[in-house]
């Protein structure tokens, strides 16, 4: 393992594509891989025991493909499996809801921050630990979407339908008043125009892979393990299963296409 | 294995205790194991050949178990795993696709039959091969209504954004004028009510459950091995993750609570 060793990226579908986009945008020079649990996803409904088992196995995965720092990309195994990977693992790992959580401390203006994620992530109590962490004045409401999810995976990104179900899970939030909201999910950043929509106006909405990007440069330029070439760096991708329409959603959370896919059994 | 050994039942999840509670209904005395894979529900959106290995996985666990049937209660495992099985496993095997279609051709009269399921059952073509199979005049439309899933496990069951999602899957059939509804997934009874607002009227819905118990009552008989005892069946389930809001998902499904539960790891 040395610097120019790559970046080790999961998420337990293709979601964590977008943090991918943020690495490659701060990070050029980084090769990377990411494993999507594809065949095990969501793991939103899933018990915390498995999610832990889950998390275990695709991070011994990525270690044996040499990766020098290991990002959780989803909200729920950041919310569930990163302290024990945290203990376990022989490289640093780094999760999603820090970052997400401090960048939301920097927004608010009335101290008041709303957060949507999967079933689990909410049920984790993640995101309150870590913003009473840094700022125990702050109030805190969150609010499950379990539908969220699926209609990211369908593409249903808009229309009377989708703007009713934003609406039903979003009116709570609005009612008491936030004025910050975290994603805390990554499929949810593909649904920001209906989010927008159905929240109270000047709601800012934080997507945590920007900051979740900078806190992987910062990490890795404390271990003097940043790549410094000038050469592009590779993506390399792992799913455990080829989903259907895998072009057309890889694409739609990545930015650009996916070309070097592999598809590795399930553990 | 004895006509005293349980029926075997599985299914991607809980909603093919649709099924056991229709086999509970007609065969009383017949003890039943349930194997719900809850860690990796869904399977409509995996790969044939992920659903093939999962199939064969379960399948081998309740031989192990003495059952003297295999009754695939998940009709996307029924739709691409169920040749695999009857040629690979030592007892019969029963899917749900036969005894749905077969109902579907006995009820319609303008031979125009509909089909809703998950994208991989549509995609199979299974319903429509098995309906050919039996009258090549019928015309077959079909549709996939991948919301519908996530809709029922929410209990997300009736009001105006399910039945607008409702509407927007069914009227392509409507338009279509079929006059019997086949529902292709164990979990869509649930939507019954909303799915019955939105078809035309007099449009009659197929649900294969009953079908299916009365297809394993011929195959036992067939082969001796109907329990004829007096005494009550017992129900033993296996589920792979204990999903959350476990007891209340599988009190919607069977009809009555569930006792007698256990965990086993998914393979």
């Amino acid at each position: 393992m040395s610097d120019t060793s790559p970046i080790g990226v999961f998420d337990s579908g293709l979601g964590g594509l977008t943090v991918v986009q943020a690495l490659q945008k701060l990070l050029p020079s980084e090769s990377i891989i990411y494993f999507g649990d594809t065949a095990r996803v969501p793991y939103g409904n899933k018990s915390k025991e498995l999610i832990i088992e889950y998390s275990s196995e695709i991070s011994g995965f990525l270690i044996k493909n040499d990766v020098k720092i290991i990002v959780v990309a989803c909200n729920t195994a950041s919310a569930l499996a990163l302290d024990t990977l945290t203990k376990n693992v022989s490289v640093p790992v780094s999760g999603v809801i820090n970052p997400g959580a401090g960048e939301a401390i920097k927004v608010t203006l009335n101290k008041h921050i709303g957060m949507i994620g999967t079933v689990a992530t909410v049920n984790s109590g993640a995101y309150e630990n870590a913003i009473y962490d840094i700022d125990k004045s702050i109030i805190i409401s969150t609010q499950a979407c379990p539908l969220f999810v699926p209609l990211a995976e369908e593409g249903w990104l808009e229309g009377d339908v989708v703007e009713k179900i934003a609406a039903h899970y979003l009116t709570p939030l609005n009612e008491k008043k936030i004025d910050t909201l975290i994603l805390g999910c990554t499929h949810y950043p593909l649904l920001k125009n209906v989010i927008t929509n159905q929240v109270n106006e000047k709601t800012i909405l934080i997507d945590s892979a920007e900051a979740v990007a900078r806190k992987v440069q910062a990490q890795l330029s404390t271990l003097n393990l940043l790549n410094n070439g000038s050469q592009k760096g590779l993506l390399t991708c792992y799913v455990t299963d080829i989903p259907m329409r895998f072009e057309t959603v890889g694409k739609r959370f990545l930015g650009s296409s996916l070309d070097n896919v592999q598809t590795v059994h399930a553990f």
